[in-house]
Parts: C-alpha cells; structure tokens; sequence
C-alpha cells in the first residue's frame, strides 16, 4: 500500500482471488509465471484453512460478499494511512462510538450471528435498563460501605446496619440535586466503563477489582423475585435486536431473595429463566431460545467446590432441556486451578454420572505458571467448550488434542481488552486460531460492563482486528454456523435452531441485496 | 497460585519435574492416579517440543539450573502479585533501568550468547561513543534543516548551504551554555529513546519517523572514513563485553566520505569492516568475528533495486568471506513490496547466481494486505532467515514450509515494542514459536537506538517474557547454540565457532558454580 504500485490496499486471498501483474519485465517470463502460479497456490492453500475458507458462497452471497468487502477495504485502507486510526488496536470504550460509524459494524449488527455461547446472566442487559427500571422503584434500597462498594436491595422494610447507611435510591438521587449525574454516577458503579481506562485502570488486578464491585453492585438490583425475570427477558430483547437467534448463560442463579429478603432456591431460578424464554420465544419466533450453564465462584474450597458440583449434577438431572452443564468462573490468576479442585471435578466421571464441563481455561498472560495449566485440565476434564481459552497458542500440543476432539474456543475479544490482557486485538491469539481454523465461536463475555449489547462489537473486532484483511462474508457466515455447531443443543434442536438460523440469514442476504446492490 | 495449595508459583515443566500431590482424598485414589499419570505425560509432551525441551543438561548446568531457577521464580512470583510489576509487559525504555537490577539479567549477561544474527550496523554502538568521540572533534558541523532534522558532517571545510546554517558542534555546544545539557540533546536526536514512549509517539508512524531521523543524523556522524572503522570496532567492543562471539551485520556499506567530501566504494567500507574484525579478533581470541549482509532501503523503484542486487552479486564474489547476503531494510508496511521487486530478486536464481537473501518480512500487524504477503515472497525466494517474522503465527501454511526447511526467525522482541507493533511481550508471536520449538534466535536489531546494548536484554525478554515460567537454562542453551546453527557461517567457520562458544559456556558454567552454589 501507500503510493507503490504493488502496495495499493490488497486483499490478498478472499473468494475471488485477483492477480493482475504489470511489472516491467526484466525477469524471465516462464521463471516468473512459475513463480507466480506457486506463489497462488500458497495463498489459497493459506485461504482455504483459515475460518471460512472451506465455505462456498452462492451467487447472491457473492454479491453481498463484494459489497462488504467494498466497504471493509475503504474502512481498513483509510485506517493504515499514516494518520489513519484502526478502532480494534484501541480499547474498546474508547472507539466504541468510532465502532459505530462503520459501515461493515451495520452490516454485522444486521447479520444473523446465530448463538451467543459465552456470555453471563448478570451482565447480559444494560444497567441503563436497571437504573430506569429498578432503582427508581420506592423499595430499592442502597448504601456505600467504608470500602466505597455501592450495595444495592430491593425490600420491602428499611434495611438497618451498624457498617453502612441504608435509604432509598430515590433519597440519594434527590439528595444528590442532579438526577442525570446521579444515573450517571451510579451507571459508574454497575459497570468498569470509562473514557479513560489507562488512567483508571493501570494493572489487571485494578480492573478487575472493579469488574467484581460492580458485578456486586449489579446482583444488588437482579437478584430480586421482583427483577430477576423481567432483566432475563430485558437481556434476551436485547439480544434478539442485535440479532443473535439463541443463547447458553453462564448462570449463578441467585441466590435471589424476595421482597420480605426469603432466598429462593436455584430451581426457583431455572423454572423463571425457563417461563421466561419459553414466552420470549413464543412471541419471536426467529428467537430460538435460552440454556444455562450453572457456574460457581472459584475462589473456595475444595469441600465446597464438591458441593457445588453436586448441585450441578441435580440441577442437570432436574432440568436437563435448561440446564446444560458447569463451569468455575472469576479470576483465574487468583486461583486457585482446576488442578486444586480434581476430586471435586473428577467426582461426575468416577461416579458415571454425565456432567459436562464448560470450563473458563487459559485466561491469563502467564504462561507456565499454575494458572497456565488450567487449559490441560480442561482437556483432561473432558470439557464441551473453553471459555477465552487466551493461553491456547502457548500449548501447541494441547491445542493439537483440542483440535482432534472439536472442542471449541469461546473468543471475547473485547472482555480480552478490557479486562487487560490484551491491547491492540491484532495481537489476540484468536488471530492466529482463525488463520488455522480452530474451531471457535465469538461472544461477548459480560458485554454491560463495558457499555457494548449483545455480541456485535465482537463480531466486529473479529471480522477487522482477528480475521485480517481477507477475512469476508464467509467467514462471518462460518463463525454464524460455528456457533450452532457448538452449541450444547440436541440433534433434533440444533437442526432446528440451524433451520431457524438460515431462514433469517437468507431473509438478511436479499435485504442486503435489495439495499445496496446496484 | 496466591494462596491457595495448588496455587503457588510453579513451573510446571523444567528438567526437573515435580508433582507432589496432597488432595484431600475424595476421589477414587486409581481413577486418580490415572488422571494425574496422564497430566504428567501431557506437560512433559509440551516442554519436549518447546525450545531447548530437547536439550540434556550435564550434572554442572542442572546445578546452575536450579540457581537461575530460584532467581527467576522469586521474580516472576513477585511480578505475579497484585501489585507486583513485570518488565516485560512494559515499553523497554521505560523499564531498563528494572531490568537492569534484576538477578536473572546479570546472570544473562554474563552467559555467552553465541551470534547476534540480525543488528544493523549503524545501530550497534553506543550514541553516548559518537557524543563523547565524534560531536568534539574540531571538523565535526551539524545543522538543524527546515523540518528539525540534525545533520552531521565531518570535513575539512565549513560546509556552505542555504537550507540549513552549518555550524561546527563546539559551536552550538558553546552557544548552548550547557554541555551536558547539549549532549542529551544530542543523545535524544541520534536516538528514539525517551521515558514518554506513549507520549512521544502516538502511533507506529510517528515512532518510525523519529526512527528514520535518528538515523539520518547516526549515519552523518559514522560514515566518514575518520569514523566508520572506530565506530565498528566500538561496535565488537560492546558485543564482546555483552559475551557475543559472533556477529552478522545488517550493513549499509554506506556511502562514507572523506574529510574532503570523496565518496568511497562499498569495496572500502567492506574492506575496512574486514580490517577491523581481523585485528579484533586477533586481540580478543574468545570472539570469532563478523560478517555482513549487504542492505538497501526498499523505498525505490524497481530499476534501482536491480543495480542493488547485482552491487550485492558482485560484493559477495569479490568478498564471499565476508558479504554472506542481501536485504531491503525500511518500514515494511510503508512498502513497496517483496513482490514489487519480483523481477529484480529472481534475477540471481534466473541467471545461475548464488545470492543468499536475509529478507526482512512479515514485521507488520497488516494482517491480510499486501505487506503481509512479504513472510510468503520470502520463502518462495528462498531466504536463508527471515527477519522479524513478527506476522507468522498468522500464516500457519507458510510456517510449515519454513520449518520444513528449517529457516529461522529472528526474533528481536524490544525492536517490536518500540516500534509499536505490541506492548506486552508476553503477547509477541515468538511466545507461541518458542512453545513450538520453531527455528528462532534472538537478537537486538538497532540496540542503540533506544539505549541498549548487544543483545542481553532482548535474551532477557525472551526467557521471561517469551519463553513464560518453565523456559530454564536448557532454553538459553538451546537459543544460544541455534545462533551459531543458522549463522551464515562455512561448515569449518561453524564447528570452530561451536567450539569456541563452547569453551566460554563451561567457563561461565564453572564461574556460576564457584559464585553461586553453596
């Protein structure tokens, strides 16, 4: 590119490989034409194994193909001039309005991406929803303790404290004598966004500690009999919108405790997560529905770990069409490992029973230590998926065995950046997963924490930061695909939900045609 | 780790495995015990294909091995803490100083290196050698042009020029009132070198404009023949005092000039750089010597990089002992292409002539344009190396042909700090290669132009950045002895450069043993 004659912006494998050669001749024409046609064969043979190289595009596909990548070569070429600004090098809550703007961003939010196969149950729907909906009610309750943590409760009596002032969030707001600021304060606190996230977070440690006092802050308001349901169906709207046909959460369930502060149990949780998205879908029938995958803090002990594995095993066998399977969340650099909770994990196998494993692996930039190994254990656990799966590049031979059992990366890229392992996304490890075509799904993790909706910013870094330049509507559509592939869903659901998937897909590609073809 | 049993810091693969196991006993002890013979198996498959997991340590280098190891633990363990602070997710210039204190870097250091196989001769000595021996000399006149570039030169008359006010240096050194203030002046404009990286330079373009610059004024100070030789030999001084035995440089060859203006040829400035190394290694029997690689920027049209590569044919016949290959040097992603150049690099194979290529390819984030195709052209052009390689975990086809033919990387990890193309190291693509056990060797590039020297501190991100926790003494070994293995050295050159590494290996072994082993 920039001025030469064989630099211009170039795509330099897509569907339609171009390869025009004017150069003087000086060398040998058949030397050359050698030359050439082997230099060709390489870049299919690149093409062909990257994400979406194996996929053939039919003619209207093609069409919109040539569209998109129209639009994807003026946004890249632009962002590699001298002065140019590539949103996925930057985090993303400084570009997200940049983001925006874009053109393949619209097109990827209208596009049918099928499942969103990582994604926790609190942090799916925007807080700006919670703060209309919840902290104006007259029983939301909230107070800020010496340490700063915001706590938030929806009661019915005035809750009473010797640690912390308890009054209505309405008090508060009126106190404050500017309502906007206030909902700004508090939209602060129920998530890690920031217009400046090198200042306000200079380590992973910071940003996550403030990732876990706005999680507090955010199950406060959810955890509630009054809001745990109508938050689920706020999330799924909201999904449903960015266009997204089904999803599996990773899902505390609680504990929830009603008005009189009653806990309910997890069953009570599943059975309205179930209500929920069985009436959701009823109402969208392009919307194919919602499973959970019941997950667990692990920082514990290993006595506690083998209860909650228990819970996991009758929640299953309770609800075996919702509840799909178990996984450890929270920060894997503070431990402890998978390694730490073996007999709690080996427990299901040992004992026949079948609990599958959606394990949180990898996520961590320090390789060889403890935590590094945690993407072994996945393997060895027999896990259905990897969640972030960061490390897996540094693990060529657990990779190689991942690769031969199918099992899939869940890609955050944004969580990734955010959360600080990461800064420009071209240097994520999913760039050189989509080059080889490790099976992987893109998700968006917690996506309210850092003021995104549903998974199309992911998309988006996936398509432009991830898959380079060449990456087309091919890819996308096998990242789509690939998201049911690896769904937890039965044979007969999942052609359904396939089904499903390619009806909207096909509805999008004659959109698409009928909007911007010539 | 942090706290919990399982957690502490570990390396889970070294030369001495370790894996004390003390569950709780609730899992079926056989079931187990399986789980755990595979884990082994599993870590022990990873570290045998990482680099230096082939390399057998005798009874003295265990010894030494454990040494580094508890040095190396004590810091990665303390980085690992919350508060803690790793030098390797740091821009360099703002770290050297830490690095610098740390055990494992003095132990580095001293440790013989064996070749530094990618370092650019105009970039190899010290800055501060130029200020002190160069910039007082009575014919040394600089200028400041239009645009704020400081140009240097050295002769025997007043330069005369209407664009730019020549003065001797003495003269603005005088005028300034503050000499050492002057000289860091100075220090700042022959380098990039600042402690606001992310402040002086807001994106690769800027950083490589600074680049460029400093070397416009590097390169009016070193080739004048009163300096060009002193400055070579400075340059061994600083390599040998690094424990380097052995050195390919990337050389411009200048054009240097005479006190009186007279350009010499590229014959002189070979012949000097063979003078040099002759006498140097004649007085410093523990170093082997040099050879260069013939540059050319790739900012030119095809025309004149045909007279380039038939300059570089007839070099390498007329010193085949010395002028062992040709590069283009340049920002790769402001182009042209490798494939620009088609006609003028096939010309050798084309017409029976030997000229090995060392081809600079694939430094670039560009995934998918045209520069990105560079890494491909080099190996279809037969590169004995590639330099940088920096997009090759992007392009997993062509990095199966490269190590089917085993064609090192050179990897020069803080060169592709400062030049932006990644912040935290542990996210370089070399941490995935050294995880593969790809062909790689570790250099510096341009050391001195962001205040480093030979190549210790690149070996020490390697091992603690790249290489993760497990990368041990076998690692360093490993990297070492692969320097000399993808030297363009002759098979006799090759066993008796071996061998003189070798000798300085048990020496610096012994040495390790007498200070360190109780």
């Amino acid at each position: 590119m920039y001025g030469s004659p064989s630099a211009t912006f170039a795509f330099f494998a897509c569907s339609f490989l171009l390869f025009f050669n004017d150069y003087i001749s000086i060398a040998k024409a058949e030397d050359k034409n050698t030359y050439l046609s082997k230099r060709r064969s390489l870049l299919q043979e690149e093409w062909k194994i990257t994400t979406g190289g194996g996929v053939v595009l039919n003619a209207d596909e093609l069409k919109v193909n040539s569209i998109l990548m129209k639009w994807k070569a003026a946004e890249m070429s632009e962002a590699a001039k001298p002065k140019g600004f590539f949103p996925p090098a930057y985090n993303f809550m400084t570009v997200k309005a940049k983001i925006e703007e874009s053109d393949v961003f619209r097109f990827i939010k209208k596009m049918p991406k099928g499942a969103a196969l990582h994604i926790h149950d609190t942090s799916m729907a925007s807080p700006h929803w919670l703060i209309r909906n919840v902290t104006y009610r007259p029983d939301c309750y909230m107070c800020i303790d010496k340490t700063g943590q915001l706590l938030f409760r929806l009661t019915k009596s005035q809750p009473v404290s010797s640690q912390c002032k308890w009054d209505t969030v309405n008090q508060y707001r009126s106190r404050s004598g500017n309502s906007s600021l206030f909902d700004a304060y508090l939209y602060g606190n129920l998530t890690i966004f920031t217009d400046h996230p090198a200042k306000a977070y200079r380590s992973q440690y910071e940003v996550w500690h403030q990732f876990g006092s706005a999680f507090q802050a955010v199950e406060g308001l959810v955890f509630n009999t009054e809001i745990f349901g109508a938050y689920f169906e706020q999330a799924l709207t909201e999904l449903y919108a960015d266009n997204v046909q089904y999803v599996e959460t990773r899902a505390l369930l609680g504990p929830v405790v009603d008005l009189n502060g009653a806990v309910q149990t997890k069953d009570w949780a599943v059975t309205v997560y179930n209500e929920v998205q069985h009436k959701f879908s009823k109402q969208h029938p392009a919307f194919f529905g919602a499973k959970s995958i019941y997950i667990t803090q692990r920082s514990k002990d290993l006595v506690s770990m083998m209860s909650d594995v228990k819970e996991a095993i009758r929640l299953r066998e309770k609800f075996p069409d919702s509840v799909v399977g178990f996984d450890l969340v929270g920060m894997e650099d503070q431990g402890p490992t998978l390694e730490y909770f073996l007999d709690a994990l080996l427990y299901p196998s040992q004992n026949g029973i079948k609990l599958p494993y959606f394990f949180h692996a990898g996520e961590t930039d320090w390789e060889g230590m403890s935590v590094d190994a945690n993407i072994l254990d996945a393997l060895l656990l027999n896990t259905s998926r990897i969640g972030h799966g960061y490390a897996i590049m540094k693990h060529p031979h657990i990779r190689k065995l991942l690769r031969e059992r199918d099992i899939a990366i869940e890609v955050n890229p944004i969580s990734n950046q955010v959360l600080m392992l990461v800064d420009d996304l071209r240097n994520h490890p999913a760039a050189p997963l989509m080059a080889e075509g490790f099976p992987l799904v893109i998700s968006s993790d917690d996506p309210a924490m850092w003021g995104s909706t549903g998974i199309s910013h992911d998309f988006y870094e996936a398509f432009m930061g991830l898959g380079g330049a060449w990456a087309n509507l091919a890819t996308l559509k096998k990242l789509a695909s690939d998201s049911i592939r690896y769904s937890a869903t039965g044979q007969t659901e999942k052609a359904a939900l396939y089904k499903l998937w390619q009806k909207a897909w096909d509805v999008f590609i004659k959109d698409m045609l009928r909007q911007h073809w010539p």
